[in-house]
């Protein structure tokens, strides 16, 4: 594969420019190093001029968002994503690392303050107070906003997510891992953009992904026309949303099993001794990831149709009304699965309910 | 009161002696800070002496595990307890702080990382395994040892115990709050020794306090005699556990209450903006915080009898066999708190359930 240097220079435009370059470099050299062929290489960062020399993704590589708007179908993406984020999250966490290396690198990230801040306002408050920034399709979405504002219950979950994302260092996170920060093309798939990469809940990566996917799912019927109903389509994406979890599941386990007599703190091979309790343990974490996977996902897509920034896959939809149909079965998915994700056992009951809406 | 100063010299023996020190001192300041009134004050510290000048705690003030095993009751303990943690809990948590103070602070403290480990290994790992280090009233606790080691559920609960403490950064917590490092007398009640703070779970705080007046309560059938058969005492230690929960529950609301509109990250005052949805968010939240106490605490009296370091408590019972019987009640309460502490409401039932042991 053709690998051509490039230079990206951040703008001038953001205030935290220096220190959100610093942080990208640290986690794409990171990550690059645990998924190799996921993550494009990094040649050299300068910290005082800010300049990350890495890899140029060349032609036909894509914005992922832009495939699935299009309509293309990627057959490697789920299995090269699940091998991303099994990799990036398993190797990061105290699954795998001891305390020592945990801490300092915890530490390490906490710089990226600025940019976790900034996250944590636009996923977690924006949608839920009235703001400025926020934007829906207007006047179609006006009654379902407010509701978003009024729903005790949801603010609750989002509070109780809000605090995860703040507070629980599970492992190095890209933290903004939509579809627009994923480069494809059917042989490839490169992971770009982690500037807001620090340690927090693995279910905010893999929620992300697969919420942004259902968010594509749910625009399909805007982008269908009398030559392409997108029926098969979007067939393609369920079946994908379906195996990036299965597929993220088995790989993850599988590196747990082989480095289960490790250095990784978390849970110590002389405690953990017997087929009954690592397979409880196993049980139980997975759950919890799918738990906080679906909450934060349906958070991301909540904040996409009446918070600060949308997506085009919804926003290039040009019939309004046609629009707002997609983002209210959108926006009604998200909130049930925020409220009552924690009664899904699987993803195969996902998929499901995303046919109901 | 007098306050005379003087000088506190950490030995050489200890492997990270001046980081030790420092984050000792760091700890002091902030919390005493916090809660002027029951942390003693620092004069001076020099980083590079790994010297802290703090306040003489005169006589009679001793350490309250000697009062307790004494049988001496301190009409303020819980209150003062109570104030003492829910401020130092509280002010330095989100429901307080912005997200750039927490990110800075937990930066700092992770660096007292050799200390956070040792106490992860001493509470969540060594009990567990057979190690050269545990130690127990044996022959008579030889069986229950065993049975803690082989117990796929406790252990269960234990891993999801370890995960947090080592993940959450919740607050700054003293993280070796037991009843050896308070300094009390009827009027005073001093808080000392937080070497191993760092940014935690707020349930270890909590629960390491109560579970130590737990095992203060089991111990002292031990002390009993013809003189003082300790029943009155024992009245005295349940009152002083439901009340020191109780009390911390209310202050700790009470500063949320009166904290609501400022700068905390957590609850925005916009969106939390209604009576319903605040009641809601403190009762989840406080259900939450005692069910990781209860657990905590348990973790921590399940460590103390069959684990490397144990308390004066039931040491001095000079009577092997009735010492073991004290130690049985103990370790088989907290086995149960431990694995079914999510069923109880508050702490009228955990007193009631002591009683039954």
């Amino acid at each position: 594969m053709t690998a051509l240097e490039y230079i990206r220079c951040i703008g001038e435009s953001w205030p935290t420019t220096k220190e959100r370059a610093y942080f990208e470099a640290l986690a794409l050299k990171e990550h690059g190093r645990l998924s190799p062929e996921h993550v494009p290489e990094v040649y050299h960062f300068d910290r005082t001029m800010s300049l990350i020399a890495m890899r140029y993704l060349e032609p036909p590589h894509i914005i992922l968002r832009k495939g699935l708007i299009a309509g293309i179908e990627y057959p490697l993406l789920a299995q090269d994503m699940a091998e991303y984020m099994a990799k990036t999250l398993f190797f990061t966490s105290l699954l795998f690392r001891s305390t020592t290396e945990h801490k300092r690198d915890v530490a390490e990230f906490c710089g990226n303050v600025a940019l976790i801040k900034h996250t944590g306002q636009v996923v977690f408050s924006d949608p839920y107070r009235v703001s400025q920034y926020n934007h829906w399709t207007s006047p179609y979405l006006d009654q379902d906003a407010e509701a978003v504002r009024k729903d005790n219950l949801l603010k609750l979950e989002v509070a109780e997510l809000k605090s995860k994302f703040y507070e629980r260092a599970q492992a190095l996170i890209h933290a903004d891992l939509h579809t627009g920060s994923v480069m494809v093309t059917p042989e490839s798939t490169q992971v770009i953009d982690p500037e807001f990469a620090f340690y927090g809940p693995m279910g905010f990566d893999v929620g992300a992904f697969l919420g942004n996917l259902i968010l594509a799912f749910f625009a399909q019927d805007g982008h269908a026309d009398q030559v392409n109903d997108r029926k098969t389509y979007k067939e393609w994406i369920l079946k994908t949303i379906e195996e990036t979890w299965n597929l993220f599941h088995s790989k993850f386990i599988a590196l747990w099993d082989e480095h289960r007599n490790g250095s990784g703190e978390a849970y110590l091979p002389e405690i953990y001794n017997n087929a009954d309790v690592q397979l409880l343990l196993q049980k139980k974490y997975m759950t919890d990831l799918f738990h906080d996977a679906l909450g934060f996902g349906a958070a991301k897509m909540i904040r996409r149709i009446v918070g600060v920034a949308h997506v085009e896959d919804l926003e290039s939809i040009t019939d309004v009304s046609k629009r707002a149909t997609c983002e209210r079965r959108a926006l009604d998915l998200a909130k049930m699965l925020l409220k009552e994700r924690r009664k899904f056992q699987g993803i195969a009951e996902i998929v499901a309910v995303i046919r109901q809406f």
